[in-house]
């Protein structure tokens, strides 16, 4: 980030809480971020829409929404977030790979982030990916991004050229979700904007017991913090 | 391939004489094969088509097109093969990345082949990549393959728990075409089913000038062939 002003970035965003504070975490260092959702058949449209209205409101230059349409080669997989599985709630076991993991998700976003870099011109991409609350996602580890970011500066004409190098930022990747917040709420972040649950209701409001909700409302706890979203009953 | 016979792959096929060629030696190693193509917004349908009556002639176990929309996020660059941009003719220079590379599709294709295997519980993976004949596209060479393989083998939760390890087969990295062609007749690859034209005439006849009729035809006059396709005029 030596002179950020010049400097473009792709950021992920899913409408989630961690992708809206990483988006501010860039926007605050300087780049103009191309946000970059991604419509795959969610169970639930609240996240998109809350995609659209973060990227306004914290600034990005611009948001596109991909659609990918994995249904045929297997709907990403048998997850919780695409399927009609029932989403667990208030599980109490955090040890194992949970059934909302979806098969090569980062992967396969990242790997269109970087394409997306690549027309942009830009070399800087952002994920708001996480290795302590979501322990249990393989692609959401340190060791994952480092490979990823090996693979980008092989794989692309604009890396080869030598017209520069990628750098994939995770920026929230060793906080916790109460630091996440803390550090979105220092920045700003609309998080009433935000949509995190894995099962709302049809007028969108949350269920406070999924994994999801738990995390974010434990986060909110322990920042202190009044979490904005709405919660049913 | 310790045990091929118990073993399933995901191949790539995007309808081309590389990869028919890749899915014959896939399946003459015993492995049963989840063909796998995708519908990006190709300038034409043959290629498609051409994947479709290849996975049935060589006994593909399936075969499924994968819908990915991304004009959203630049529509893959500006390639020749999106879009309206013309197919270079009769090019002498093969120094350079050509105009019909497309921003990280090999790591975009193999990111989604990856989610696929680890649905149908694969673990090797099968691309018809070519270091020769392609050497201007950074993402097919053997340091990009290697790079996909560590990735593959850290972002999935079939590898983390233990289930298996990901080989990705490029098994044509380092062949001529000629030595391609050679060793898909001796499988007996229906090549008069693939289509390689980046430019076909309405009828699917290819042009016989774009750079990838000039490598297949010089390719069968070195492998002392006869290519069966249809070429214009």
């Amino acid at each position: 980030m030596s002179n950020p002003k010049d400097k473009t970035a792709v950021v992920l965003l899913s409408g989630g809480l961690d992708s809206a504070t990483t988006l501010a975490i860039a926007r605050a260092a300087g780049f103009a971020c191309h946000a970059l959702s991604f419509d795959y058949g969610q169970r639930h449209r609240f996240e998109l829409e809350s995609a659209r209205q973060v990227a306004a409101a914290l600034g990005a230059a611009e948001h596109r929404v991909v659609k990918i349409d994995l249904s045929a080669a297997g709907g990403f997989g048998h997850s919780a977030l695409t399927d009609r599985i029932d989403v667990p709630k208030d599980r109490r076991d955090q040890g194992e790979i949970p059934v909302t993991y979806v098969p090569a998700r980062n992967t396969i976003f990242l790997s269109i982030a970087l394409g997306y870099a690549e027309v942009v011109g830009a070399f800087d991409v952002f994920i708001g990916v996480n290795a302590i609350d979501y322990s249990g996602y393989p692609d959401c580890r340190p060791a994952f991004i480092d490979a990823f970011t090996r693979l980008a500066n092989l794989a692309t004409a604009a890396a080869i050229e030598g017209r520069g190098q990628y750098t994939i930022h995770a920026p929230l990747i060793e906080l916790t979700k109460a630091q996440i917040i803390e550090r979105g709420l220092a920045l700003g972040v609309p998080y009433g904007l935000t949509h995190s649950c894995y099962d709302p209701d049809p007028q969108g409001r949350s269920c406070g017991h999924c994994d999801s909700c738990k995390l974010r409302l434990a986060g909110f706890a322990a920042a202190g913090a009044k979490d904005p979203v709405q919660y049913q009953g």
